[in-house]
Protein backbone atom coordinates (compact mmCIF):
# COMPACT_ATOMS: atom_id res chain seq x y z
CA UNK A 1 0.00 0.00 0.00
CA UNK A 2 1.28 3.42 -1.32
CA UNK A 3 -1.67 5.66 -1.41
CA UNK A 4 -5.08 6.40 0.64
CA UNK A 5 -7.95 5.07 -0.62
CA UNK A 6 -9.72 7.90 0.34
CA UNK A 7 -7.74 10.79 -0.46
CA UNK A 8 -5.06 9.90 -2.84
CA UNK A 9 -1.97 10.90 -0.98
CA UNK A 10 0.89 9.21 0.77
CA UNK A 11 0.74 6.91 3.35
CA UNK A 12 3.15 5.84 6.06
CA UNK A 13 3.96 2.89 7.71
CA UNK A 14 3.82 3.88 11.69
CA UNK A 15 2.25 2.98 15.19
CA UNK A 16 -0.70 5.13 15.87
CA UNK A 17 -0.99 6.27 19.44
CA UNK A 18 -2.84 3.54 21.21
CA UNK A 19 -2.03 0.73 19.02
CA UNK A 20 1.16 -1.46 19.39
CA UNK A 21 2.04 -2.38 15.77
CA UNK A 22 3.12 -0.40 12.54
CA UNK A 23 -0.09 0.69 10.35
CA UNK A 24 -0.51 2.72 6.98
CA UNK A 25 -1.71 6.12 8.09
CA UNK A 26 -2.77 9.03 5.88
CA UNK A 27 0.14 12.02 5.82
CA UNK A 28 -3.13 14.29 5.23
CA UNK A 29 -5.89 12.91 6.53
CA UNK A 30 -5.02 10.55 9.37
CA UNK A 31 -6.54 7.34 8.24
CA UNK A 32 -5.59 4.38 9.12
CA UNK A 33 -5.75 1.64 6.96
CA UNK A 34 -5.90 -1.73 8.96
CA UNK A 35 -4.66 -5.12 6.65
CA UNK A 36 -6.52 -8.39 8.03
CA UNK A 37 -6.43 -11.99 7.24
CA UNK A 38 -9.08 -13.58 4.80
CA UNK A 39 -11.42 -16.06 4.67
CA UNK A 40 -10.80 -18.95 2.41
CA UNK A 41 -13.77 -21.23 3.05
CA UNK A 42 -14.56 -24.44 0.94
CA UNK A 43 -16.39 -27.69 0.72
CA UNK A 44 -15.63 -31.52 1.25
CA UNK A 45 -18.42 -32.68 -1.38
CA UNK A 46 -19.07 -36.49 -0.40
CA UNK A 47 -20.61 -38.96 -2.92
CA UNK A 48 -21.57 -42.23 -1.09
CA UNK A 49 -22.49 -45.50 -3.31
CA UNK A 50 -22.51 -49.30 -2.66
CA UNK A 51 -20.77 -49.07 -0.19
CA UNK A 52 -18.10 -46.80 -1.53
CA UNK A 53 -17.35 -43.22 -0.29
CA UNK A 54 -15.66 -40.54 -3.01
CA UNK A 55 -14.89 -37.27 -2.68
CA UNK A 56 -15.30 -34.30 -5.19
CA UNK A 57 -12.09 -32.34 -6.15
CA UNK A 58 -11.05 -29.57 -8.31
CA UNK A 59 -7.98 -29.65 -11.09
CA UNK A 60 -6.95 -25.98 -10.82
CA UNK A 61 -7.46 -23.46 -13.94
CA UNK A 62 -6.11 -20.53 -12.11
CA UNK A 63 -2.76 -19.26 -10.32
CA UNK A 64 -1.39 -20.24 -8.23
CA UNK A 65 -0.85 -24.18 -7.90
CA UNK A 66 -2.15 -24.07 -11.65
CA UNK A 67 -2.75 -27.90 -12.71
CA UNK A 68 -3.18 -28.97 -9.10
CA UNK A 69 -5.92 -30.66 -7.30
CA UNK A 70 -7.76 -28.97 -4.24
CA UNK A 71 -11.24 -29.10 -2.46
CA UNK A 72 -13.74 -26.48 -3.83
CA UNK A 73 -13.05 -23.25 -2.02
CA UNK A 74 -12.13 -19.59 -2.64
CA UNK A 75 -12.19 -16.33 -0.92
CA UNK A 76 -15.53 -15.41 1.27
CA UNK A 77 -17.54 -12.40 0.27
CA UNK A 78 -18.59 -9.42 2.44
CA UNK A 79 -22.23 -9.63 2.72
CA UNK A 80 -22.17 -13.64 2.60
CA UNK A 81 -21.95 -16.49 5.75
CA UNK A 82 -19.90 -18.83 5.83
CA UNK A 83 -21.77 -21.31 4.50
CA UNK A 84 -23.21 -19.46 1.42
CA UNK A 85 -19.07 -18.52 0.64
CA UNK A 86 -19.09 -22.66 0.69
CA UNK A 87 -22.34 -23.34 -1.27
CA UNK A 88 -21.36 -20.72 -3.98
CA UNK A 89 -17.55 -21.41 -4.33
CA UNK A 90 -18.59 -25.43 -5.13
CA UNK A 91 -21.15 -24.09 -7.72
CA UNK A 92 -19.05 -21.80 -9.06
CA UNK A 93 -15.89 -24.44 -9.56
CA UNK A 94 -17.44 -27.39 -9.61
CA UNK A 95 -21.23 -27.08 -10.68
CA UNK A 96 -22.22 -29.54 -7.80
CA UNK A 97 -25.28 -29.78 -6.15
CA UNK A 98 -24.60 -30.52 -2.80
CA UNK A 99 -26.25 -30.18 0.65
CA UNK A 100 -24.08 -28.72 3.32
CA UNK A 101 -23.07 -30.72 6.50
CA UNK A 102 -21.36 -29.19 9.42
CA UNK A 103 -18.77 -27.28 9.95
CA UNK A 104 -15.53 -29.97 9.88
CA UNK A 105 -12.01 -27.81 9.97
CA UNK A 106 -10.89 -24.23 10.70
CA UNK A 107 -7.20 -23.99 9.58
CA UNK A 108 -4.54 -20.93 9.91
CA UNK A 109 -2.29 -19.92 7.84
CA UNK A 110 -0.40 -17.22 9.35
CA UNK A 111 2.22 -16.63 6.96
CA UNK A 112 -0.34 -15.64 3.94
CA UNK A 113 -2.57 -13.79 6.69
CA UNK A 114 -5.70 -16.47 5.96
CA UNK A 115 -7.74 -19.04 7.71
CA UNK A 116 -9.50 -21.46 5.61
CA UNK A 117 -12.64 -23.20 6.77
CA UNK A 118 -14.13 -25.91 5.01
CA UNK A 119 -17.72 -27.66 5.67
CA UNK A 120 -18.88 -31.31 5.03
CA UNK A 121 -21.08 -31.48 2.40
CA UNK A 122 -23.40 -34.28 0.71
CA UNK A 123 -23.01 -34.26 -3.13
CA UNK A 124 -26.73 -34.66 -4.59
CA UNK A 125 -26.31 -35.92 -7.89
CA UNK A 126 -23.53 -36.35 -10.56
CA UNK A 127 -24.59 -33.64 -12.61
CA UNK A 128 -21.02 -31.61 -11.96
CA UNK A 129 -18.72 -29.81 -14.90
CA UNK A 130 -15.34 -27.94 -14.52
CA UNK A 131 -16.52 -24.05 -13.62
CA UNK A 132 -13.99 -21.33 -15.10
CA UNK A 133 -11.37 -21.73 -12.17
CA UNK A 134 -10.99 -25.50 -12.88
CA UNK A 135 -9.58 -27.69 -15.20
CA UNK A 136 -11.19 -30.77 -14.69
CA UNK A 137 -13.71 -31.75 -11.58
CA UNK A 138 -13.64 -35.90 -10.42
CA UNK A 139 -14.46 -38.07 -8.00
CA UNK A 140 -11.71 -39.39 -6.06
CA UNK A 141 -11.68 -42.92 -3.35
CA UNK A 142 -9.62 -43.05 -0.56
CA UNK A 143 -7.08 -44.39 -2.36
CA UNK A 144 -6.90 -42.72 -5.25
CA UNK A 145 -6.96 -39.09 -4.01
CA UNK A 146 -3.45 -37.35 -5.31
CA UNK A 147 -1.67 -36.91 -2.46
CA UNK A 148 1.63 -35.83 -4.27
CA UNK A 149 -0.81 -33.43 -6.60
CA UNK A 150 -2.81 -31.17 -3.82
CA UNK A 151 -2.92 -27.70 -4.26
CA UNK A 152 -2.73 -26.87 -0.40
CA UNK A 153 -1.81 -28.26 2.39
CA UNK A 154 -5.16 -27.21 4.48
CA UNK A 155 -6.96 -29.40 1.70
CA UNK A 156 -4.02 -32.04 2.59
CA UNK A 157 -5.27 -32.21 5.75
CA UNK A 158 -8.68 -31.43 5.70
CA UNK A 159 -8.73 -34.65 3.47
CA UNK A 160 -6.74 -36.49 6.28
CA UNK A 161 -8.94 -35.33 8.73
CA UNK A 162 -11.82 -36.42 6.78
CA UNK A 163 -11.03 -39.96 6.20
CA UNK A 164 -9.72 -40.63 9.62
CA UNK A 165 -13.29 -39.13 10.82
CA UNK A 166 -14.96 -41.49 8.39
CA UNK A 167 -13.09 -44.57 9.24
CA UNK A 168 -14.47 -43.88 12.52
CA UNK A 169 -17.57 -43.59 11.70
CA UNK A 170 -18.06 -46.79 9.23
CA UNK A 171 -16.83 -49.04 12.34
CA UNK A 172 -18.73 -47.31 14.89
CA UNK A 173 -16.07 -45.93 16.87
CA UNK A 174 -16.70 -42.21 16.44
CA UNK A 175 -18.13 -39.75 14.79
CA UNK A 176 -17.03 -36.52 12.47
CA UNK A 177 -15.68 -33.74 14.75
CA UNK A 178 -14.57 -30.46 14.38
CA UNK A 179 -10.82 -30.03 13.88
CA UNK A 180 -8.45 -27.12 14.16
CA UNK A 181 -4.97 -27.01 13.08
CA UNK A 182 -2.67 -24.45 11.81
CA UNK A 183 -0.37 -24.94 9.29
CA UNK A 184 2.72 -22.54 10.44
CA UNK A 185 5.86 -23.25 8.46
CA UNK A 186 6.19 -23.45 4.00
CA UNK A 187 7.98 -26.50 4.36
CA UNK A 188 4.82 -28.95 5.76
CA UNK A 189 3.28 -28.68 2.07
CA UNK A 190 2.18 -31.32 1.47
CA UNK A 191 5.73 -33.10 -0.01
CA UNK B 1 -12.61 3.46 -1.41
CA UNK B 2 -11.69 6.16 -4.14
CA UNK B 3 -8.56 5.97 -4.87
CA UNK B 4 -5.89 3.23 -5.97
CA UNK B 5 -3.69 2.39 -3.15
CA UNK B 6 -0.58 1.28 -5.20
CA UNK B 7 -0.91 4.63 -7.98
CA UNK B 8 -3.26 7.34 -6.32
CA UNK B 9 -5.34 7.19 -9.76
CA UNK B 10 -9.27 6.65 -8.93
CA UNK B 11 -10.96 3.53 -8.96
CA UNK B 12 -14.59 2.27 -10.57
CA UNK B 13 -16.82 0.04 -9.11
CA UNK B 14 -17.59 -2.55 -12.45
CA UNK B 15 -17.74 -6.38 -12.60
CA UNK B 16 -13.94 -7.10 -13.78
CA UNK B 17 -14.16 -9.96 -16.62
CA UNK B 18 -14.50 -13.25 -15.25
CA UNK B 19 -16.04 -11.88 -12.33
CA UNK B 20 -19.48 -11.83 -11.25
CA UNK B 21 -19.71 -8.71 -8.74
CA UNK B 22 -18.54 -5.07 -8.48
CA UNK B 23 -15.28 -4.47 -7.46
CA UNK B 24 -12.85 -1.44 -7.12
CA UNK B 25 -10.96 -1.16 -9.81
CA UNK B 26 -7.85 1.30 -10.64
CA UNK B 27 -8.66 3.27 -13.97
CA UNK B 28 -4.97 3.84 -14.62
CA UNK B 29 -3.06 0.47 -13.35
CA UNK B 30 -6.22 -2.08 -13.53
CA UNK B 31 -5.76 -3.31 -10.17
CA UNK B 32 -8.36 -5.34 -8.79
CA UNK B 33 -8.95 -4.12 -4.85
CA UNK B 34 -10.90 -6.94 -3.15
CA UNK B 35 -12.85 -6.34 -0.26
CA UNK B 36 -13.39 -9.28 2.30
CA UNK B 37 -14.67 -10.02 5.80
CA UNK B 38 -12.93 -9.79 8.75
CA UNK B 39 -12.62 -12.05 11.41
CA UNK B 40 -13.35 -10.96 15.38
CA UNK B 41 -11.46 -13.08 18.06
CA UNK B 42 -12.62 -13.55 21.90
CA UNK B 43 -12.11 -15.73 24.53
CA UNK B 44 -14.55 -16.55 27.49
CA UNK B 45 -12.29 -16.64 30.75
CA UNK B 46 -14.03 -18.72 32.69
CA UNK B 47 -12.99 -19.12 36.64
CA UNK B 48 -14.27 -22.04 39.06
CA UNK B 49 -13.98 -21.96 42.51
CA UNK B 50 -16.23 -23.30 45.19
CA UNK B 51 -18.57 -25.00 42.73
CA UNK B 52 -19.25 -21.82 41.17
CA UNK B 53 -18.64 -20.85 37.30
CA UNK B 54 -17.91 -17.06 36.97
CA UNK B 55 -17.17 -15.21 33.30
CA UNK B 56 -14.98 -12.40 32.65
CA UNK B 57 -17.04 -9.73 31.14
CA UNK B 58 -15.04 -6.52 29.58
CA UNK B 59 -17.22 -2.89 30.25
CA UNK B 60 -15.89 -1.15 26.60
CA UNK B 61 -13.95 1.99 27.06
CA UNK B 62 -14.15 2.75 23.21
CA UNK B 63 -17.02 3.03 20.55
CA UNK B 64 -19.39 1.26 19.15
CA UNK B 65 -21.09 0.21 21.90
CA UNK B 66 -18.94 2.14 24.58
CA UNK B 67 -20.26 1.79 28.50
CA UNK B 68 -21.44 -1.93 27.44
CA UNK B 69 -20.27 -5.70 28.50
CA UNK B 70 -18.57 -7.98 25.83
CA UNK B 71 -16.16 -10.92 26.08
CA UNK B 72 -12.56 -10.02 25.54
CA UNK B 73 -12.15 -9.83 21.76
CA UNK B 74 -11.08 -8.35 18.93
CA UNK B 75 -10.05 -7.87 15.06
CA UNK B 76 -7.09 -10.64 14.15
CA UNK B 77 -4.13 -9.56 13.01
CA UNK B 78 -1.58 -10.44 9.93
CA UNK B 79 0.63 -13.46 10.78
CA UNK B 80 -1.19 -14.61 13.63
CA UNK B 81 -3.26 -17.73 14.02
CA UNK B 82 -7.11 -17.29 15.76
CA UNK B 83 -5.77 -18.99 18.86
CA UNK B 84 -3.22 -16.14 19.51
CA UNK B 85 -5.85 -13.62 18.64
CA UNK B 86 -7.86 -14.85 21.27
CA UNK B 87 -4.85 -14.65 24.07
CA UNK B 88 -3.52 -11.40 22.60
CA UNK B 89 -6.86 -9.91 23.01
CA UNK B 90 -7.46 -11.21 26.39
CA UNK B 91 -4.47 -9.76 27.87
CA UNK B 92 -5.20 -6.20 26.04
CA UNK B 93 -8.40 -5.98 27.23
CA UNK B 94 -8.45 -7.47 30.58
CA UNK B 95 -4.96 -8.25 31.37
CA UNK B 96 -6.43 -11.91 32.21
CA UNK B 97 -3.78 -14.74 32.52
CA UNK B 98 -5.68 -17.48 30.48
CA UNK B 99 -5.25 -21.33 29.18
CA UNK B 100 -7.02 -21.53 25.86
CA UNK B 101 -9.32 -24.76 25.35
CA UNK B 102 -11.51 -25.49 22.75
CA UNK B 103 -12.63 -23.08 19.75
CA UNK B 104 -16.53 -22.72 21.01
CA UNK B 105 -18.26 -20.91 18.20
CA UNK B 106 -18.52 -19.24 14.84
CA UNK B 107 -21.23 -16.61 14.23
CA UNK B 108 -21.21 -14.80 10.83
CA UNK B 109 -22.54 -11.32 10.82
CA UNK B 110 -22.98 -10.85 6.84
CA UNK B 111 -24.26 -7.10 7.25
CA UNK B 112 -20.96 -5.61 9.14
CA UNK B 113 -18.92 -8.25 6.72
CA UNK B 114 -17.58 -9.60 10.09
CA UNK B 115 -16.88 -13.91 11.71
CA UNK B 116 -17.02 -13.89 15.57
CA UNK B 117 -15.00 -16.42 17.20
CA UNK B 118 -14.91 -17.68 20.40
CA UNK B 119 -12.65 -19.84 22.29
CA UNK B 120 -13.12 -21.48 25.80
CA UNK B 121 -10.67 -20.50 28.54
CA UNK B 122 -9.56 -21.30 31.91
CA UNK B 123 -8.65 -17.94 33.82
CA UNK B 124 -5.11 -18.78 35.69
CA UNK B 125 -5.99 -16.22 38.36
CA UNK B 126 -7.45 -12.97 39.34
CA UNK B 127 -4.69 -10.65 38.80
CA UNK B 128 -6.90 -9.02 35.79
CA UNK B 129 -7.15 -5.28 35.09
CA UNK B 130 -8.92 -3.31 32.71
CA UNK B 131 -6.57 -2.27 29.94
CA UNK B 132 -6.89 0.53 27.40
CA UNK B 133 -9.94 -0.40 26.30
CA UNK B 134 -11.83 -1.55 28.66
CA UNK B 135 -13.38 0.71 31.92
CA UNK B 136 -13.81 -2.10 34.40
CA UNK B 137 -13.30 -6.09 34.21
CA UNK B 138 -15.55 -7.87 36.51
CA UNK B 139 -16.28 -11.41 36.83
CA UNK B 140 -20.37 -12.53 36.42
CA UNK B 141 -22.00 -15.45 37.43
CA UNK B 142 -24.64 -16.68 35.40
CA UNK B 143 -27.25 -15.01 36.45
CA UNK B 144 -25.61 -11.75 37.35
CA UNK B 145 -24.07 -11.29 33.57
CA UNK B 146 -25.88 -7.76 32.55
CA UNK B 147 -27.96 -9.56 29.35
CA UNK B 148 -29.47 -6.58 28.70
CA UNK B 149 -26.07 -4.14 28.34
CA UNK B 150 -24.08 -6.31 26.44
CA UNK B 151 -22.21 -5.17 23.25
CA UNK B 152 -22.56 -7.41 20.69
CA UNK B 153 -25.10 -9.97 19.73
CA UNK B 154 -22.23 -12.38 18.83
CA UNK B 155 -21.25 -12.26 22.86
CA UNK B 156 -24.46 -13.14 24.09
CA UNK B 157 -25.08 -16.19 21.77
CA UNK B 158 -21.90 -17.05 22.33
CA UNK B 159 -23.02 -16.90 26.34
CA UNK B 160 -26.09 -18.62 26.14
CA UNK B 161 -24.30 -21.36 24.25
CA UNK B 162 -21.92 -21.66 27.19
CA UNK B 163 -24.42 -21.20 30.06
CA UNK B 164 -26.78 -24.25 28.03
CA UNK B 165 -23.43 -26.72 27.22
CA UNK B 166 -22.25 -25.91 31.32
CA UNK B 167 -25.40 -26.81 32.32
CA UNK B 168 -24.91 -30.43 30.85
CA UNK B 169 -21.49 -30.95 31.69
CA UNK B 170 -22.28 -30.48 35.36
CA UNK B 171 -25.50 -32.89 35.24
CA UNK B 172 -22.92 -34.97 33.23
CA UNK B 173 -25.37 -34.95 30.77
CA UNK B 174 -23.08 -33.81 27.98
CA UNK B 175 -19.99 -31.65 27.15
CA UNK B 176 -18.74 -28.26 25.36
CA UNK B 177 -19.74 -28.65 21.42
CA UNK B 178 -18.94 -26.43 18.93
CA UNK B 179 -21.49 -24.45 18.05
CA UNK B 180 -22.11 -21.73 14.74
CA UNK B 181 -24.57 -19.63 14.38
CA UNK B 182 -25.54 -16.49 11.60
CA UNK B 183 -26.50 -13.33 13.32
CA UNK B 184 -29.25 -12.25 10.11
CA UNK B 185 -30.68 -8.86 11.14
CA UNK B 186 -30.43 -5.80 13.06
CA UNK B 187 -33.49 -6.53 15.00
CA UNK B 188 -31.56 -9.79 16.27
CA UNK B 189 -29.79 -8.00 18.88
CA UNK B 190 -30.35 -8.49 22.62
CA UNK B 191 -33.10 -6.53 23.53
Amino acid sequence: MKFCSECAQPVNLLIPAGDNRPRYVCVQCDMIHYQNPKMVIGAIPVWEQDGQTQILLCKRAIEPRYGLWTLPGGFMENNETTAAAAMRETQEESGANIALQNLFTLLNVPQVHQVHIFYRATLLDLNFAAGEESLEVKLFSEQDIPWDQLAFPTVRKTLKFFFEDHAKVKAGTGQYEFHTHDILKRKDRPD
